[in-house]
């Protein structure tokens, strides 16, 4: 959509979450909480609309059954007078091939990335269902992954977690923009994922810039461009 | 010093800290980072000179060693006019009395509140340095702790952290409000302390009120009411 490209050969790339006052975007039993308002919801819908691929991460498909298409008739009727898909390429970043075969997300414009250590027969069921997309050895090589997309036609990409694999693309240096909608709750616990876990950095900290603030649904909507 | 006493026989108790954009209050290795900016820090030194009391757990003196009190010599004047203390009280929960005798905390002013399980012989010893609260059998008893502080003139708790102690006060529900510097960098981490720690809610989460949001040294700060 956009032609917001900011390095050569990959999609501009967001994360885009709501996380509890604390950081935390389930519960430690790793349940999905209810964080975002309906405004909320109605905005994620748009910038979803607003996207040419959606991507997450096995464990999100694994533990929340994801559909990752656009909710609004008049979202998906906006794409269609302008030529485009009715929804947005939904991608996982699945190394070892575990996504389910009745997960929501497969289907027409659903891509699988998996890695070359993936099981030859999960990557074989799974195909019937959606694209599969190869790059790197034992993990998903991110970086190649978004060369892929990019030569696919996606230019800009939605990230809706989880905490994995928003680490890694962090960690990797490939995510442009951080929009974390910050809901009117505690949830806390040691083991409850957050918007970054991973291993976590111990020095040279990416650095933020603040876009904007606003106040949305009972909480804040906090909008950073990763410098 | 305010009267904002909303429960008999204990303070007004606020949680002040600063954390990650992703939650965080410290590294994944237990360091102090620097989080936020010295409009932060000058609004933070005017927290602390406008209350009775100043609480951590024994968790943040063993990484940080803090000292708790008031900075700014303008403020300790004002509170000398005022006829109250130089600094407000400072005060360590500490249920197995393990503040150590050359902790910064200690000295005039410091109350290290104790279990019935704390060792006599680090009970009297940190006895020489500081006033020693008994509440609880084998940790504090927090809620016993707020009688007896209020008891002392204490009608305003500042709480500054760790992740445990926030915990232990959310989940017992001595917290009335949560002001959270929002900041602007990224640490990620699993076992990255956030804002609350502890075993964490699985359902039943504390609400919150948004108060106020404010841009300020490039992060955002949240005032959250506890409901």
């Amino acid at each position: 959509m956009q032609d917001a490209v900011i390095q050569d050969r990959r999609p501009f790339v967001f994360i885009n979450c709501a996380m509890s006052a604390d950081g935390k975007i389930s519960s430690p039993s790793r349940e999905q909480v209810r964080i975002s308002g309906s405004l909320d919801r109605e905005r994620v819908d748009a910038l979803r609309a607003g996207s040419d691929g959606i991507m997450v991460g096995v464990g999100t498909v694994l533990a929340d059954d994801p559909h990752l298409r656009i909710r609004s008739p008049a979202l998906r009727s906006e794409r269609k007078n302008l030529g485009l898909p009715e929804h947005p390429l939904r991608i996982v970043a699945d190394s070892m091939a575990r996504t389910p075969l009745g997960a929501s997300v497969l289907g027409e414009g659903c891509i699988i990335a998996v890695s070359a250590s993936a099981s030859e027969e999960r990557v074989a069921t799974l195909s019937r269902n959606a694209q599969i997309v190869r790059a790197g050895e034992s993990r998903v090589d991110l970086s190649s992954l978004m060369g892929l997309l990019y030569d696919r036609g996606v230019s800009r990409l939605m990230v809706e977690g989880g905490a994995e694999l928003n680490w890694s693309l962090i960690e990797a240096r490939l995510v442009d923009e951080i929009s974390a909608f910050v809901g009117p709750m505690i949830i806390g616990g040691r083991g409850a994922p957050t918007l970054v876990d991973g291993p976590g950095f111990i020095r040279d900290f990416p650095r933020l810039e603040l876009r904007s603030i606003e106040a949305i649904d009972g909480g804040a909507l906090l909008s950073w461009q990763v410098l």
